[in-house]
């Protein structure tokens, strides 16, 4: 069973308590609004896709559940001002204020419709935050789909029988609706039989490889293995040719118009080391996180976070023998005094990426080494949903 | 004050108690060869130079102190049965063993000296240790010396003015008798006002690099930040210019006769970095680090270590606002029954190797790529301490 964090049916809705793992998986049930909006203040649903589906989803689960008014106005005024608190959770999450926004214009649509009665707008209200949720699950698994056709027609691993992947930071079902972008590729490569191992970098300062992306291999049963950031190149040096390891797939905050891509520290650095070893370095992203506006990755800036975050780490207490699930402690690993530089994020070139792979296809640069994105939004590409488009 | 994690004088020794860095720094009196047996059983000193000094003047300390026998033979016998004692405190340490068969045969060379008394054995004895300690830390001060010299001249950072350099894990006081390897030519960079910045890097697994490299650089008032091991890169993309990065230095476990060097997990990878960025990659290390009979890289076998190391970590507790140093945690920050793979070391390429620092001189590649190391044992090489060998 692949890993849910969002569970959902009409009228009832169960998220995995993500404060909680990778030692203990727990699902909260959210009964309304008031629940989420607690959910997402204290984080135990995180990811900004995740983050707008269940505030989305528990405004419909409190509709359908609730004693409804038959009069649509009443019905609308009562969403709009639930959609406004809701947003008031996490101010600066802009997929959940997008998400709001449609809502709002769905059931403003709805209520103005002749004949329209409350029933009516709930129904308008809770299909368009289902879909929200339908889409971005299909979305990622058209993702991996396409990621693990191209890894295996277009790698020298691919072309000799399984592949090993080597992936960073958390992309999984745990950042997203479900499923994964990055995580969803060697997703997708394990069910259709074509995956050997899977290699996860723990991701200084804040791991979330060894606790995020660990925890959902070993949940799906996955071969796996855990690395720390450091011994990547050494893991393609040694493995690289006795687990056939095709590349190293990665996900994305932001992919600008040129194919620079903004993503947790230490993916530049995998870049590198990918294109030392020859293999291959691919980026997995919804298409609403290429931002056409941004024309390179010099246009990006870069969040520098505190430096704690680097020397103090957090998690259940060890005896030396088992683990103590009750007792969470803060250690620190470094010594005092020592400053500390702590970028969240790095740009990867272009140059360095050999695909970006996406809902409708996998993108690669043209002779030139140039990507095209802009043909990700056209109407034909969205239609034949090839799975390589830059190539062509 | 430059770090000191052996402090002796005739008599005299205090070594700093490892276990309590870099959190509280605390010196323990070696009173007896049975005190420092004790310390090195605990691992109150440690790295494989610092041990064998540590054991010898041990000895030497407590001969001084003690009332002597008048007769050679008897404190000859006196002397390798403590030195036998010694090496069992850690039985696999080949510099130990190695440090106790050359003051045996110093011992055994003045008991065996006509009209040789007790006193002059000690003093043979004495004397010996002394020069032990003497030695390795005058030959760092070389490495420091020449590794500064070749990185101002020889580097575009150089030319331009003061030079930023990052290195990896612990090569300092803590880990040699005094003044360190790799960090002995930061620290001969900045005693010659020649530094603007040392970047150290955390050393995952074990953290060698923010607990043990950041404590020194603190204590000698360096100017220095630290990173985690994934940060490097963007390191020197975002900051290389700005810092005025000279390039990566690191120590070695074992360089072999083609210049492979074998040294702490994420060398290989800086390597690969620093080639990639255009900056130099230099390994300091003694010549004895340098072992001709193992011809390159290939030879080397590297261990790999217990999955525990990576997914278990260790400090004082943080209650939020302090550090509570009375009370030392373990933590776990990985998902449970994830597969990990721990190797200890990794073996970088000579192709990758700007030049090998050792207390001659700094040994360069010839015109076709290729390190001659055995120009190191030559005795006109030791006369001339030249500060570029191969280069000639």
């Amino acid at each position: 069973m692949v890993l849910q964090a969002i569970k959902y049916s009409r009228g009832q809705l169960e998220i995995l308590d993500q404060l909680k793992l990778p030692h203990t998986e727990e699902y909260d049930h959210i009964y309304s609004s008031t629940d989420a909006w607690h959910a997402i203040k204290e984080m135990r649903t995180r990811g900004a896709p995740a983050i707008a589906i269940v505030a989305a989803l528990a405004l419909g689960v409190e509709l359908v559940n609730m004693k409804l008014s038959t009069v649509a106005e009443e019905v609308k005024i009562f969403i709009l001002e639930k959609l406004d608190y809701l947003v008031t959770s996490r101010p600066t999450a802009v997929n959940l204020a997008d998400a709001a926004r449609k809502l709002k214009s769905t059931v403003e649509e709805a209520a103005a419709k002749e004949g329209a009665d409350g029933a009516a707008v709930r129904e308008a209200y809770v299909e368009a935050a289902q879909k929200m949720l339908i889409d971005d699950v299909s979305d990622n698994e058209n993702i991996g789909k396409h990621g693990a056709e191209w890894i295996v027609k277009n790698t020298e691993a691919g072309k000799k029988g399984q592949v090993s992947m080597l992936t960073h930071c958390n992309t999984g079902s745990l950042a997203t609706a479900g499923y994964g972008t990055a995580l969803g590729v060697i997703r997708s490569l394990h069910s259709t039989g074509a995956l050997k191992h899977a290699f996860c970098s723990e991701t200084r300062p804040y791991n979330q490889g060894s606790r995020l992306t660990a925890f959902e291999l070993v949940h799906d049963q996955i071969p796996a293995t855990l690395i720390t950031d450091s011994m990547a190149a050494a893991l393609l040096q040694l493995k690289g040719s006795s687990e056939n390891i095709a590349g190293i797939v990665v996900g994305a905050d932001r992919v600008a118009a040129n194919g620079d891509t903004a993503n947790k520290i230490g993916t530049y650095s995998l870049a590198i080391l990918a294109k030392h070893h020859g293999v291959k370095f691919l980026v997995a992203a919804p298409r609403t996180t290429i931002d056409l506006e941004t024309k390179s990755g010099n246009d990006i800036v870069i969040e520098e976070r505190p430096g704690k975050e680097v020397t103090l780490v957090k998690g259940p207490r060890h005896d030396g023998v088992t683990l103590d699930l009750g007792v969470v402690e803060t250690v620190s690993i470094a010594a005092n005094g020592i400053e500390v530089w702590n970028p969240a994020f790095d740009v990867t070139p272009a140059e360095l990426i050999d695909g970006i792979i996406t809902e409708v296809g996998v993108v690669e640069k043209d002779s030139n080494g140039v990507f095209h994105l802009d043909q990700l939004f056209t109407p034909s590409s969205v239609k034949d949903e090839p799975s390589t488009i830059g190539a062509i």
